[in-house]
């Protein structure tokens, strides 16, 4: 990336020799992008988050086809992340689209069957995740994009949580528009990408000059697309490396806790869900609390999604999965990266229960 | 920037060390465009583009006014970036909101009577820009944001042109909103800022987690924040030194201009302009070969807008300014940096006149 904050620091918008070779940078940037999931480059759109892909998805979409009169129905999962979830929820009660929230299992899954029956010849759009953020469950997206597209309903899904784990590709997932962000795969922070398959129907959510095709205006951030180029090469390249590993890591993890720690459940499915992703509730904690335990200890952990931090509620995600509001309030997400060795695995292993029992000893006595 | 790319790279919303050092440096960048335009640090949000900052300006305000029953009619200038123009076109021609363009003078001026005239009592919003990026012209901002703070409207000022060559204090611009961009001062590309004076009522156009307090949700790039931030210690500590020997330089330049080529007109007001801003037409050139003539010698010129180029129509914003098509298509727009020498002027100077020549005669055989 350096060379773009310094020497070829042109605006790709620029038709000058500056501009042009920032061009240059940013149309292989989108063809690494479009090459990795299946797309063309044309129907890549970089944005500055994977929460701005969605929002662009849902309402680009939404927008677009309630005013050529095909209807305004959404339907989405009650598993989202709030990139989607509260953007469905803002067009349901400020721009009066309807809405169905589709159930999931206790695994957190969406039934494809459920989404069937939930389809009217007034849906315009279906939004699933490919994959949940705080408890790993991957949905049967291919299924339900299957469905849609049988009935010629388009297909949204939030990709975020996948790539660095997973191959990805747009046509084996019948999807119409898919979400990604950068730094979910050791890109940089800033830089989401918008998968909109050529052809669908869109309103740009925002709007000023033809950058992205005028899907998305805004000098783009050439040095972000070119870091998330050369992230995603490198996940590519190594990813089989890491999987098999990770997966047996992820065992162990969450074998050693459901063994060592009473009162614990693991949330999300058993076997269907992120090679790299572990979560659980315990009873009697708050999830914070252990954080901010394990975090002395020096182990960086999440209680459901970084995005909504600082919100002492219990997660809607574990509510809609059947945790009661107690067990939800204690709820953890560990997730390890390429570098994560089983060594440290056992380390976290080692001293998780302790600090556990210590925050709930803290609770019980508040 | 670099340790936020590199041993610095945590999540500012994650609640462990790692994303606690970033959410302090996040806030301290915060602090410093906050400091840098008299507001407090809770009124500005981070954005990825001058472009999304007048989107969420305007969207966030009008949704919010017409949902609290205050009306639905918009105030603009006929010479907005697209940022702000195609945003009020889509809030009217999708949205249903009434929008009033205020026309500009023969140097791209907007009246502030004009702007008293179309006041209504069902105006929620005027959007006038402080600096003009095609033709540099100042606009009248402070008289205009005080009319609207009389009156309780709202004002909303995108001010991405000026922070590297005029001090912006949104107390004495009587601003409600103000819009920035980072690589208009020396700052990384993909980053904006918005400042949302405390109270002002407001929806967030783009929804997810509670970034930015939930103004403007998605991963914060955090390198790109701390870049602005210094960027703009920068041009705070050296503006003065720069501002007089630009105005003379520019001045320079747009005399040199005027006098070596025939047939050529300054765009823009000849003395209330950003002092390193000189904009022309020629008649007889399309601004575009002679922007490539110029790139051939060495100078990255610009015709009219970077956001619109590759666009041939003529410039709505000099044609608003009475220009005609004719001479519009012929627009040039040279803007001088803080590094830009005397001896570059004069080097531009000696090779324009010749181009433009060159220009003529290409498009007179067409």
């Amino acid at each position: 990336m350096l060379p773009y904050f310094g020497e070829r620091f042109g605006n790709a918008s620029s038709l000058h020799a500056f501009g042009r070779r920032a061009a240059a940078a940013l149309d292989e940037a989108r063809a690494t992008v479009a090459c990795a999931i299946g797309a063309r480059s044309g129907e890549i759109v970089f944005t500055a988050s994977g929460t701005e892909a969605n929002n662009l998805a849902l309402r680009g979409v939404a927008f677009a086809a309630r005013r050529q009169g095909k209807g305004q129905h959404l339907i989405t999962s009650a598993v989202e992340h709030q990139a989607v979830a509260a953007t469905v929820s803002q067009l349901r009660e400020w721009f009066g689209f309807e809405v169905t929230i589709l159930p999931v299992d206790r695994f957190g899954m969406v039934d494809p069957d459920d989404v069937r029956r939930a389809l009217r010849r007034d849906t315009v759009l279906v939004s699933v995740m490919l994959a949940n953020n705080e408890v790993g469950t991957l949905q049967p997206v291919r299924e339900i994009g299957a469905l849609c597209r049988e009935r010629g309903i388009l297909f949204h899904t939030d990709a975020v949580q996948a790539p660095a784990y997973m191959p990805i590709d747009v046509s084996a997932l019948n999807a119409d528009l898919l979400a990604l962000s950068a730094h979910k795969f050791y890109g940089p922070k800033g830089v989401g990408m918008l998968y909109i398959r050529e052809g669908t129907p869109y309103m740009p959510p925002i709007t000023g000059g033809g950058h992205e095709r005028g899907r998305r205006p805004g000098t783009v951030n050439v040095a972000g697309a070119v870091g998330t180029a050369a992230a995603l090469r490198m996940v590519q390249r190594e990813q089989e490396l890491h999987v098999a590993r990770l997966a047996r890591l992820r065992d162990r993890l969450i074998n050693g806790v459901l063994e060592r720690v009473p009162e614990v459940q693991l949330t999300g499915h058993p076997t269907q869900r992120l090679p790299n992703h572990a979560s659980f509730v315990f009873q009697g904690v708050d999830g914070e609390s252990l954080l901010m335990a394990l975090d002395v200890e020096g182990f960086a952990v999440s209680t459901g999604s970084a995005c909504s931090s600082g919100n002492p509620e219990p997660s809607p995600v574990l509510l809609a999965m059947g945790f009661t509001p107690e067990w939800a309030i204690g709820s953890l997400r560990v997730t390890l990266g390429y570098a994560t060795t089983e060594a440290e695995v056992d380390a976290f292993l080692d001293v998780l229960p302790e600090c556990v029992t210590r925050v709930r000893l803290a609770l019980a006595e508040a």
